[in-house]
């Protein structure tokens, strides 16, 4: 692979102009990490520091350390994320799920596509695995990667191994024909992730047509895995593993850009989808940081996420930006960064982030915290106000499914879904980042904030326009039996007779 | 105080060699922070990012982020550091204590003096404020600071406030003489402490003397304070504040280094004496990033310390070393710097980190986590053992002092001192730096690490000479009645009869 990659190298530096596309249409690529924590990073205070190359994408880029997803879990933050949009993905999609993204949403390939973008996604998708919903239904042209999480093995018989699809057809399955090794976390995956990635910045640099990369590997969650280059060299066990394989990774994709004289073009944001798992316990999941919580709660830990931005000549090298920003504004700068305006018919939540990236100023906005569609808490300035709270039931509780392992905070990381809407909880995320010092509702700082949180979530009440639920159903006919493509691959499973169900979300 | 520095800036510049000290006398300045946590620094995941000298520090030297104190408290981790060993000094040292350092141990600037070094140090000493303990009686030349913390205001009746000294004398007290203002926070005494420190290396340049600066400022210790310049700036609150301005004293001490051009013929290490006191509150106290507890307790948090070695030209830029260091490191490795051997009458705790400085390699250690003269816990490699643990007395923490807030840990966080000797709980550090999943004892790697632990403790216990406790006593006609220096100033206050008693300890 080097060789090849070595004679490219001067293949392109004779054939390629230094900067072969168009400034008014960079290049974007999105980096999505799955349930990596804000604290995994070096920059961000992980003591094993396993991302020399992403701390470098820091010191060359832009850090944000006030940036969150929409939602504690995968499918809704990733839905969030390609559409801009709070909408009707509420839960996450398992292979029973019935729905997936609604047809009347627009994503952002479809909106680029306008200005003569081709767009890939690499990786796990997870907005619905049925036909309607898969990458190219929605606006992707290309696709390398799964639809659901890599979970398994399965027996094939009670429930499928998920496919691995290349564009539209089905390629092979998790397990079967990309293996992941349950008992050594050893699978070459994010490898093939990279050489995907690799594989269209060149070709579209040849084709000379802006591009936007969505990468999306899943190596950092559970099960986690790493390929046999980087299984042990950590300090952390498999996960560091996996960190060190996906920062590599990211090295590897930015000097590409440069390689090929399209750094200066190209936009490059960082981030993750929710917070790390705790509840997958040390060996299976990441670090919060300083943070409460973690993956499927509202908590600091549940929601902010690891961000830098990258674009050498545009983004000031070095900065630390203190803007509050969320994966909507993905959608929404990108749009304004290719000259396009936002849809204008419906509801956009996200931010140009364009003033913070290009000139370090800073604009006011609130960051809500959803678990399904109830809103838990809202981010205001420094301030964040709980309306509820929960980790999880005490019924999982007990059955050893801990939210926030070791970190227990009296009358916050509460087990029963708790109504403070009388009187939020309120903290300050500056001094006390770990919420575990409500301000005293007698203090006037309490006072003064509940004042200015309470118009903000007014407005938010008033102007919300409720997502239809498209997860609520299930059933075991829809799994993935017989992906498109099954067939040339004689790797066709027959399906049980149909037998709808509303699905059970336990937390 | 610009315009006298630009001045001395030019002429210092004409008449200043470029080198003017002798490599084989580096000169040695530590800067040691009271109370800071690992989690301040922007580079160890501090959200709010206060520390650009600091981070800009670590991407010109080398990052610990595996660096120890001694102990969890501030007396006798200043001590140990002094003197590379763990000793006597067993608590810490209030206005009421009697004893102080023992005149049996050698410091560092005893040592250093037999090369031809001139030591001072600047700030908080801490260890006894009796005559015979203070600074220039143990081989320092110069001394500006207190001997106490700045506790306070008292009424200078039943309790004086602390002095300040100028080498031998007394030059004023807290609150009176350099004030700090309860209400606001405000206090200059930072600025004043960097320009002892930025004078005394001028001078010593001048002088062409190698030196020694042991620069201890105090503001980030509960009341935390600030300078005007720097109030309000930080997203934290008053510790935040107090953190940028050390920062910026930072920025501006090895800035002058370069001035003078001495940068490459010295050498400086930043850490602190014992992490964030979380017991004091949001507004009062720092973080320790992802680790548990905090000062007082020997969890991570209490003991693992931000730490940066610079020196330009010897240490490679930009690296981070997984080297387990210790504070008593600094004195051994000092001596090494400076060529000297250390004492072979006495047991030393330090470890030369010359190797890891300069040549990135790593020499195996243990660290030992002392609470008084109680080993609670053991660090080897990657996993640490605790034979006891203990947070706090129930009595305490019923009282809301908590050393470890939104921390609780079942079995591992306890409010009695537990006992575990015959069955250590065993964390990995690297997977799990918040120890909170026990290794399962019936694991074979539980057992495993169990016997190598124990062969260490086995031997260290074998070799440990029991330190005499110094602090056993109290006494308050021993309080800062009358320094040496206050009838100059008609500030000497008359002492109440003595009467010692047995200090109590509540930790």
């Amino acid at each position: 692979m080097e060789i090849l990659y070595l004679s490219i190298f001067f293949w392109a530096s004779f054939f390629l102009p230094a900067h072969s596309q168009n400034v008014s249409t960079p290049n974007i690529i999105i980096m999505l990490m799955d349930d990596m924590g804000w604290g995994d990073l070096g920059v961000f205070g992980q003591p094993s520091k396993e991302t020399p190359y992403l701390d470098l994408m820091a010191s060359q880029g832009m850090l944000f350390p006030n940036f969150y997803t929409a939602n504690p879990l995968c499918s809704p933050s990733r839905a969030a994320l390609l559409t801009g949009r709070l909408n009707g993905m509420f839960s996450y999609t398992p292979q029973e799920i019935v729905g997936g993204i609604s047809k009347d949403e627009l994503l952002l390939p479809q909106m680029l596509k306008k200005r003569g973008y081709v767009s890939k996604i690499v990786g796990k998708w997870h907005l619905g695995h049925r036909e309607q919903f898969l990458p190219l239904q929605h606006g992707f042209d290309q696709w390398f990667g799964a639809p659901n999480c890599h979970f398994g093995p399965y027996n094939d018989s009670n429930r499928p191994n998920i496919p691995l699809y290349n564009n539209s057809q089905m390629i092979g399955r998790y397990y079967e024909d990309f293996k992941i090794n349950q008992k050594t976390g050893e699978s070459n995956l994010t490898q093939i992730y990279l050489q995907e990635g690799l594989d269209f910045i060149f070709h579209q640099t040849l084709a000379r047509q802006p591009f936007f990369l969505y990468w999306a590997p899943d190596a950092t969650h559970a099960p986690v895995y790493a390929s046999k280059r980087f299984l042990g060299k950590s300090q952390r066990g498999r996960y560091g593993d996996a960190v060190m394989e996906l920062d590599y990774s990211v090295g590897q994709i930015l000097a590409w850009l440069g390689t090929l004289g399209i750094d200066k073009n190209t936009f490059v944001f960082f981030t993750s989808d929710n917070g790390a798992a705790l509840t997958s316990g040390p060996l299976q999941s990441g670090s919060n940081g300083p943070f409460l919580c973690g993956k499927e709660t509202t908590f600091e830990g549940g929601m902010r996420e690891p961000a830098i931005a990258w674009w050498p000549g545009r983004i000031p090298a070095g900065m630390v930006s203190s803007q509050v920003g969320t994966v909507m504004d993905l959608f929404t700068t990108s749009l304004a960064l290719a000259g396009l305006v936002a849809p204008d018919d419906r509801v956009i939540d996200g931010l140009d982030l364009s003033p913070a990236l290009f000139n370090n100023s800073l604009t006011d906005r609130a960051v809500f915290y959803y678990r399904g569609n109830q809103m838990m808490a809202v981010r205001v300035g420094i301030y964040k106000a709980h309306y509820w709270t929960w980790s999880n039931s005490w019924e999982e509780f007990n059955q050893g499914i801990n939210f926030c392992p070791g970190q227990e905070v009296a009358g916050v990381t509460t087990h029963t879904q708790q109504e403070h809407t009388m009187q939020p909880l309120i903290f300050h995320l500056g001094r006390d980042p770990g919420e575990k010092y409500p301000i005293s509702v007698l203090s006037k700082e309490y006072q003064d904030v509940l004042g200015r949180i309470s118009a903000v979530v007014e407005q938010h009440v008033k102007t919300l326009v409720p997502g239809q639920p498209q997860l609520n159903m299930c059933d075991l006919a829809v799994m993935n039996w017989s992906p498109p493509g099954c067939e040339k691959l004689g790797k066709c499973l027959k399906p049980p007779p149909s037998q709808p169900y509303k699905c059970d979300w336990p937390h």
